[in-house]
């Protein structure tokens, strides 16, 4: 069984040994950009750790399987960027920002293609399962991305609608990452689909974690901007909640406070608004909330603890994050 | 074995009985619509009646393959609108001109996922060599058109370039039906191959027929406008051979006609410079040279020469169109 730093090394290994075609290179050399530019590869790593949980033997496939998701999720973040209208990435030109939108589009088109590669590789018994799982997957995160492209047009978004939101367009890859990981070391459905709830709900976790660092995270360790959602209006959880519970007196003046075009103040006045209603702790709790189901479907895993400790510490560890 | 009419109903009949899911209506409303606005179902025409070559007992799982090209082929009709900026799709608004470029592309991508779930019903025995041919076709597909946008941009695309590109836009799309037909038969891997070289030299030969009519179809039965092509200045067949053998001073013509914007007076001469340069004759020579390739690997098909017909039958009926 890997350690996580192994596990990376072994994942930024495979990602640079995928070979794409030279030609038309305007369609492949994007493929490789994205794929170069980092993240924190926790989809793969949670993959092979699936796998891993009952077969160490089975590195080699687990990898193919790591590989197409990883390709997938950076498939999204293409054309998620495009409709987003997002110039970065990783602190990078996006995309299309670097190749034009329809090449962005096209290359976006063909990852999908290289993804579904990769998952052919897979040994033939476990191929029908890998495929169901994955095309389940990539059709909850296309649902997601929808949902939330709509979401941006509505006034009236509800916290369930949101929570639901976040788990098709975040979660449900982190849980089709760990069933597939389980799938290709042959696990029984039982223990697949709980690895699959165990990763659900450890994905809302970690983007409710992330709604909560957007406001409270430290500017030097946070990846991205701080206040960045805060600045851009983004319906998140603290947001829905704020809407929720606060006097009308406050949600006036949110909504004056939503077109301030000064920046800081806005970021300072919100937060204070989020702290006066206590968000941050309600927040915090509906993320441990998802934790207690993931951690309680892992711990029904049927495999010794022992063997859970690797995936128990990567958890934990991107729950400590304050990036 | 089926007639052609009668596998155009089936078609008819699988494409509307496919069922997506209602939510979210925006994501999955383009499928049914680009799905439902017809077109001449060639290609999923082709892999059945190559099924039924080797076994009329698949019908089953034929439609399942075919359902998954014509899904991925409506798929890219929808992404290449949006490329190519096109208002307007057999008659009616394109995608994006109906539910906006975010949600043509997003609705694309899903398509894409749908068109892996049709594959991923075939028989395990068959799958691996499936998507493996289906992955490759995918992929040529996507090369074929990135290849289409970037001619747009040069002046010094060559014959054999135009010809590749066309063999990858068109026509191995049209092989890569085929061979999956033979493959959901279980032919043998010859077999297999010599329907691929039939459907994509087929596919050239169609494609050059496409540009001839362009220019010298009847109006009243050529699908789209005829001359579109001249009018856009694209870069087909018939240009290219022009400019590879037109004397200067035809060229310099053409170059101020490529300027002209009283339409029928561009189409009017530059079919003239067509007539003066036996442009028609010797694109029609061309496509006969693909044609035979084609036909000729047909004939080393391991199977009766009567059980060929409706195979020969279907190809001449396409290539005789006017439209």
């Amino acid at each position: 069984m890997h350690t996580i730093s192994e596990l990376q090394q072994l994942i930024e290994n495979a990602v640079s040994k995928v070979e794409y075609p030279a030609h038309p290179s305007r369609l492949y050399e994007p493929i490789s950009y994205i794929m170069k530019l980092g993240g924190k590869r926790i989809r793969p790593a949670l993959l092979i750790l699936s796998t891993e949980l009952f077969n160490t033997d089975l590195l080699k496939e687990a990898i193919e399987a790591a590989l197409a998701i990883e390709t997938f999720h950076n498939f999204t973040l293409i054309h998620d960027d495009i409709m987003d209208n997002a110039p970065l990435r990783r602190g990078q030109d996006t995309v299309h920002i670097k190749w034009g939108v329809n090449n962005a589009i096209l290359s976006g088109d063909v990852m999908m293609v290289e993804a579904n590669k990769h998952l052919t590789k897979l040994p033939v018994e476990v191929l029908k399962d890998a495929l169901a799982c994955f095309n389940l997957t990539a059709q909850g995160v296309c649902e997601g991305q929808q949902l939330d492209m709509e979401f941006e047009q509505r006034k009236d978004v509800t916290i369930p609608e949101y929570l639901n939101m976040i788990r098709l367009k975040t979660a449900v890859l982190v849980g089709g990452a760990m069933k597939l990981g389980a799938i290709v070391a042959g696990a029984d459905a039982e223990d697949a689909d709980l690895l699959y709830k165990f990763g659900e709900n450890f994905g809302i976790a970690f983007q409710l974690q992330d709604d909560i660092l957007d406001v409270y995270g430290d500017p030097l360790k946070f990846g991205k901007q701080v206040g960045g959602d805060i600045i851009s209006n983004k319906q998140t959880f603290m947001l829905l909640k704020l809407k929720e519970i606060a006097v009308a007196a406050d949600l006036t003046a949110l909504e004056e406070l939503s077109l301030q075009s000064d920046y800081p103040s806005k970021i300072r006045s919100i937060t204070d608004l989020y702290n006066q209603y206590d968000i941050r702790n309600i927040a915090a709790s509906e993320m441990q909330k998802s934790l207690d189901i993931a951690f309680e479907a892992l711990a029904r895993v049927n495999v010794d603890t022992a063997r859970k400790a690797e995936l128990t510490a990567l958890a934990k560890l991107l729950m400590n994050r304050e990036h």
